[in-house]
């Protein structure tokens, strides 16, 4: 098949069955909004100190003014006022019902695990997430919520994912993968021994929010270099949680990197694995090369997907990973938005279009049981 | 040409032409023999302070000593005593005769440039630069330097530079990549327009040495990560002086990044690109595509050479970066040595073969007239 035959069959492609978007940032219609949702004494802290945090963009837009729309899709920005996802019914018209989303996946960017008070933090958390039943899944039912948790007071973790587990409209566990210090570390694997035990995914989506910079140099000067830089977040977060044996303490725990691309990832599974070959007495207790973790416990999703020049390239990285890993997301309503029809530029065998776009969602989710008594 | 075919005629080429190694780690004998180029002043510093860095490695082997030999190649000890690559007769006897090493760069990995005391820096980095001479380059035409610069004190960065530049024993810059600031920040573009303006490529070693930790989170637990992400802490410098403008600003500043892997490469580039097209207002000082920038000023050293299940992967990988942009290493005398008729499990051709073993290097380098003069 040319070139020319590849790219006019990926587009042409018109598929039956509905789509699960894993990454979509709910907005507050109003600075206030949050606020109501938390006891009075931190809606006086909230109002007296603000927020404090390492992160630059808390408390502004985490994405640049110049972008299309001030960050967002131009077209984003709802009728009846209020920034762009802060309206219901207009996400309904805009994104649920023409991309035929049969289950979207709510990723809430507030601040909550990365605020320096981490009292306020876990009140935080608890508001998002009362937030997010009260606005959004006790109202439309294909919506789905990510439990936040302050990750580093993990007792106040804890506390939140008791609260939320037993919800089934919630279905992960969202944290930052830039903690104050690598992820795999011991001191976070009560929340990863949690997330096992409830069967719920943890979430990392590594745009925007996290207690440290990046990049091991500190904050960049630019966002178009912490843009490209969530992959390397991503995969220090990956590595630790390999190296450090989480998911060999805990074979059902299960990883979600949100938005940090993925084509870095067959790279770095090649040399975790020549290293582990030569290294493996530093880790005794892998039982395994580090690629397989990858295999068994990890999901990444597709936005923003990598755009080399020549598509095959992307579509080689792509068979090397495998479609079973990849799980499609358009990032509404930002301005890097990937649209199900157009994002893959790539000859996908309707099969791994597919898995990609729907099943491995509806899989690891848990989604089934509801998909078909709807269907 | 099936798998097996390629395999036998990669490792089957006996090339006829010398090899240029691009990372030879040259070693002290005992831990005194620094201190002799020293100072009064700064010997007794050493002496009663130490080395105060933030490197966990510094005054130690930055490598295992559970890989081969205590991170060295297990037969690399010198029969007279002292650690591996501190004995000029048994390098040139294992490492410089039997693989027809035509020129070898040397890699010093002294805390010059990583110490807390900025003065002491200065004069560790002059005492490193006399030693190689003194050691190495006046008794061994085949190696060349690398001029050890204390690059958070750019004063005495330059102060170096002019001492050295005109030595032509010198064919580099070494600055690590870990820097307390992004790579490309103006506070050091001193040294980069020196480095243009005489000619000389900066070198930066990824691994061992640096003023901070390689990763957003940190320090991580283990060697092994540590080992793995190199890579990122290349990826950061790269594109904090691509996106800074640094090699826009010097059109001549030559950089080669050594020891951080390259297969990450395509991803990143086309990332970048992506971005760029988007929002390429944040940065109006570029007048062209970051990945372009890699095309003129960009070079990458191929030990560690990454090594995926199929060959056939890196191999698409190499000819997406293209073979003009690596350079042959072996690291010597690590453990992780790569020997140039075993390192390309690939089937490179006979143009790209000595491209990437020798004539990149002598070009870029600059050792035409040398190598002339000797044939």
């Amino acid at each position: 098949m040319n070139e020319m035959t590849m790219e006019r069959q990926a587009e042409t492609v018109s598929p039956t069955y509905g789509v699960v978007d894993c990454d979509i940032h709910p907005a507050f219609s109003e600075r206030s909004e949050l606020a109501r949702y938390l006891p009075a004494r931190w809606q006086e802290h909230l109002r007296d100190f603000g927020l404090r945090t390492g992160n630059p963009f808390a408390g502004s837009m985490p994405y640049p003014r110049l972008t299309p729309g001030n960050g967002m899709r131009r077209d984003a920005w709802p009728p009846s006022g209020g920034p762009p996802a802060s309206d219901l019914a207009f996400l309904q018209e805009q994104l649920l019902d023409p991309l035929n989303i049969e289950f979207g996946l709510l990723q809430p960017l507030a601040a909550g695990s990365s605020v320096f008070n981490q009292q306020f933090g876990r009140a935080l958390c608890t508001a998002i997430n009362d937030w997010q039943i009260d606005k959004w899944l006790s109202k439309e039912p294909r919506l789905r919520g990510a439990i936040c948790v302050p990750q580093e007071d993990v007792e106040g973790a804890l506390a939140e994912i008791e609260r939320r587990a037993s919800d089934r409209r919630f279905v992960q566990i969202a944290i930052p993968p830039r903690a104050l210090e690598p992820a795999g570390r011991q001191r976070y694997w009560p929340i990863y021994e949690a997330a096992a035990h409830h069967g719920l995914p943890i979430g990392m989506h590594s745009a925007a929010y996290g207690s440290r910079a990046n990049t091991g140099a500190g904050w960049t000067s630019f966002y178009i270099e912490e843009h490209y830089a969530f992959s390397n977040a991503a995969q220090t977060a990956l590595t630790s949680m390999i190296f450090e044996g989480a998911f060999e303490r805990y074979p059902g725990l299960k990883l979600v990197l949100v938005e940090g691309g993925f084509a870095w990832l067959p790279p770095l599974m090649w040399r975790m694995d020549r290293e582990w070959t030569r290294m493996r007495n530093e880790v005794p207790h892998l039982t395994r090369a580090p690629s397989s973790y990858v295999g068994s416990n990890v999901w990444l999703t597709t936005q923003p997907i990598e755009e080399p020049e020549n598509n095959r390239h992307l579509y080689d990285l792509l068979r090397w990973i495998g479609a079973g890993r990849l799980m499609f997301s358009t990032d509404y309503p930002h301005w890097d938005f990937d649209h199900p029809e157009h994002a893959f530029k790539v000859p996908l065998s309707p099969q791994d279009r597919r898995a990609i776009v729907r099943d491995n969602a509806i899989s690891l989710f848990r989604l089934n049981a509801e998909a078909k008594a709807r269907a």
